[in-house]
């Protein structure tokens, strides 16, 4: 049994599709940014980084999104979300997540995060105005030469497909004009198209 | 055989001693950041995001830190740096270097890249002002929380070891107190006596 804690509109849908999709038994707890949750005592003993995700698993916890999701693929082999008997392979999905991770994930977070780097309202401002440059260029790029097609690494969809699906979320919020970057739409909508996909946002959406 | 492109006191220093460690047989080539060498048309061909490290495997490219680390041992199991038949410790490893590259390293990054995220010179001042707190904030969490000592994982080395400590090379220039986090400079000492770190820090740094 795994329990994920999530927060709506972040990057915790990631783990939320791939548990659906690895078919395994998992429960939810919700945080609650709007009162600062991810801060509360209880919640800091869980996660003392304060953010989501983390997930609770039969051995212990867990967090930061590309481990979690490499876990999920690793703990439930027959739902094949990760070339598992190839090594590059395997690799080339990690790298893929890291570049989300450290990359596009952190410019998109200079959006309203700010404060995590600046004290200043003008650094905010600043930092703002930058984003559609920052987050386009890193799209760009996954659009250009990441993205394999159909799923982010070809032929096989991985845990890599809910990752980039649950950032591309994002990217109009922040700016990204869309006709910019073809191929990535394409991608979110063959996702939004997806039984587990749907079932995972009607489930952080529910009241 | 392994090509490790990289620069002295970047990131690519963890692979490097990575590859020293299993035992592979690797060339090294030098970008050179003072030329801005790494946005040459010749590297930007092998390495679209114009950044070290990179390496070519018989298998094709891979850069980003983490997955490179991974793919080292997963590569020379007999070299056990990495816990391959346990899939959680696996996991806790991975989440380690992943909190590493797209927070501790990202956090540093503010102190000289942050025409990454802004493009004002008051803000670029202002990140580089917030970085001994950002930067400080991370180690201590590795030093209170992370790192099991004596390595990162507890009893047994991984690739998550030459990770920290070069990452633990920029924390005086970051202007990060050692005194506050004395395991890490205790973890980081423990490595500088290695020979393999040796080894790599002098034929980084060898004219």
């Amino acid at each position: 049994m795994f329990t994920l804690y999530y927060t709506p509109h972040t990057c915790s849908l990631a783990s939320h599709i791939a548990l659906e999709d690895a078919g395994a038994a998992y429960a939810l707890k919700r945080i609650d940014f709007d009162t600062e949750e991810q801060k509360s005592a209880d919640y800091v003993a869980i996660n003392p980084k304060a953010r989501v995700p983390i997930m609770a698993t039969p051995r212990g916890l867990l967090s930061e999104t590309p481990a979690m999701l490499a876990f999920i693929a690793q703990s439930f082999p027959e739902a094949k979300l990760a070339p598992l008997d190839d090594a590059f392979a395997f690799a080339e999905m990690q790298s893929f997540n890291s570049y989300l991770c450290s990359t596009l994930h952190v410019a998109h977070a200079h959006r309203m995060r700010g404060h995590r780097w600046a004290d200043e309202p003008a650094s905010f401002a600043d930092m703002q105005r930058k984003v559609p440059q920052s987050v386009g260029a890193a799209f760009e790029l996954i659009d250009r030469l990441l993205l394999k097609g159909p799923w982010v690494m070809g032929e096989a969809y991985t845990v890599a497909d809910p990752y980039l699906f649950t950032l591309a979320q994002w990217l109009e919020a922040d700016g990204v004009d869309p006709a910019r970057i073809p191929r990535v739409i394409e991608h979110r909508a063959r996702m939004a198209a997806l039984p587990n996909v749907r079932k995972a946002i009607a489930e952080e959406l529910a009241p």
